[in-house]
């Protein structure tokens, strides 16, 4: 396996092929219902991308049926991008219904760091034991703690700068942390695998960041070493992006094309 | 007419193109302006595909607003996908008004009966006389009262299945009602249509089903028989998305296509 | 120059090239972060016009952190196409900040005039100072106080018909108002540019309108002459909507392709 160059204790290891398509394979196998509580902006996008992989996407939002369905469901993403007062007490009792019943649920901690009540929020999400989370350099870096320079929706920060961060996170939140850009550093704290491709068109696309923390959601349903499933989910998102952004005009054909593209995948290969 | 294998006791008759034709038509030369208060996944989707047969959408919200508007529109359409309290007096409001002026109103019951806050909505909503319903063979057995398998948001059954079901609900509320699935069946409790087409691609793209919805609730404001109006929706929204699944490579290019082809519309074909 | 036949005291001047190619320059060297806080049914579709230009778009909702968001951002949009209570609350808090602070901030007053809630709130909003207005003709004359026969949502007055209102609005206001139709009409209440080019098809796609308002409230961003900037923002998506749909096969497919055209947009002609 190549390493990629880090700066950090730990080297991260390419992400092998061979364990992102078990996983797929596993996928495929039992495809998951993912109850949705994400932004306003990317629902139609992320429900399109999980059904084009097979996977059945909900959003149920009234907080005492949402509670009702994050117990059936069988993973659930909190996406805060556009989080109000009656949103997130939907999401509380989506997340309490799921740790009553072990539905694993993952965080996308949208902008967080620039804004205080999204900070806020994020923060005491974390002390409900999401078993991922999903963020740019600046969010992870925000999350754990550290100052970064970001007005939040935009990260001026490398993945590769936020490495330590997300490892410390991992470690004090006993959970997976996926740090995208650029290269994609997924760790539990101890293991780091880097995941290379996507393309620079894809941050021309609203909603691509959000739609892989929703398809990290659908993989975080199976059985296993979770910290593959969230690579897994990194790689499949990088190489159908990458690959289709080098075949296509622009922004606007590329979504079309990148959900023919999920639904299409049938291999995985660097 | 041929007909289709059936267990009930009624026999239901394939949906004549003459009847669909004429529909289509009268459709065409007043085409109407549909106001939708529909679920926050597939509003865009909704209001792109009523654009393209040539009617006019409208999403208006705030409850003094959405009464005041529903008196004003030729139709009104009831989706209880992402439901929740301020929308649901919203909803009230806007049946309310538009049952005072005879402005008819659809009820898309989505995922009635796994969750329990909207199916008791939605058992609420049957009494204030909506002029068709249209949902998958769960939706429209949970409605009907009869128990069913599903987590709400997926069709465990079958639409065949569904249709004795359906012709209660219709009979008893007053209404037609349209169950989707591999077939379709409209029925007014007396006379069964039956109309076939699709494709199963149109699982794999969100708001397929909440969009049909919509353009029931264009066909309604026609005047005539509403029966010959409600399959003529589910006609046109079955040849043209089983038309344009045989050409595209996925569910994303499926999106564009589908919307090109219900523009482009001129004549109906088995 | 060609000037544009019309009835007011005023000759519209076609806008020059020359000016819209300025401007779009200077867009690109500082590509701005817009606010934007719009209906629900276009969200993702203006998120995507504007990533497909350059821009960064952010949708910031919940009350406190929409006013601290319009603080850190280049400018502000407020779109009341789905005004409810809540929202209307985070745009009075957003605008407020935004004023504070001097971000420039721009009004889509959708629909106003046909329905009592939302004409009340944008005259209130009209006290508060946007930068620009952008808005149909039944629209622009009915927040000038002008009555009009439109449903409030679909424009039944020529762009040209209200251009006296426009005058007389932006004077008052002293703002910049964009009436946009067949011919868009931009004044400042002394000037009066046209803008020439779009085509029908876009009147069937949502959010042409509304993603127009968020262009406009990103050029608005820019130093210098507003009046010119507002054009710009007319000429670039009426230039580009009119290339692409002499190219496509309908509504669904202008989409893709119009986002790809604004994406590849490189010189502006006529």
């Amino acid at each position: 396996m190549k390493t990629i160059h880090t700066d950090t204790s730990v080297t991260p290891v390419l992400f092998p092929d061979t364990l992102a398509a078990a996983s797929l394979q596993q996928f495929r196998a039992t495809p998951p219902l993912v109850h949705c509580l994400t932004n306003e902006v990317v629902q139609s996008f992320t429900a399109n991308v999980l059904l084009a992989l097979g996977a059945f996407p909900a959003m149920v939002v009234e907080p005492e049926e949402a509670a009702q369905f994050s117990a059936m469901a069988n993973s659930l993403l909190i996406n805060i991008g556009t989080l109000h007062r009656a949103r997130a007490e939907s999401m509380l009792a989506a997340i309490s219904a799921a740790n009553q019943v072990g539905t694993p649920w993952v965080l996308d901690p949208v902008a967080v760091g620039g804004l205080a009540y999204r900070t806020d929020f994020a923060k005491e999400l974390l002390l409900l034991k999401p078993v991922a989370i999903r963020g740019n350099a600046s969010e992870i870096m925000a999350l754990s703690g550290i100052a970064t320079m970001g007005r939040g929706v935009d990260s001026v920060d490398t993945s590769l700068a936020a490495l330590p961060a997300a490892r410390q996170l991992a470690t004090q939140a006993r959970t997976v942390v996926a740090i995208t850009g650029e290269v994609d550093y997924i760790t539990d704290g101890q293991r780091v695998f880097a995941v290379t491709g996507g393309d620079k068109l894809m941050t021309r696309v609203v909603g691509t960041g959000c739609a892989l923390s929703a398809v990290v959601a659908a993989f975080s349903a199976l059985q296993g070493d979770r910290l593959h499933h969230v690579a897994t989910a990194c790689r499949i998102m990088s190489q159908v992006g990458g690959q289709v952004s080098q075949r296509v005009a622009g922004p606007g054909s590329f979504i079309p094309a990148f959900l023919d593209g999920l639904y299409q995948l049938d291999t995985l290969a660097y």
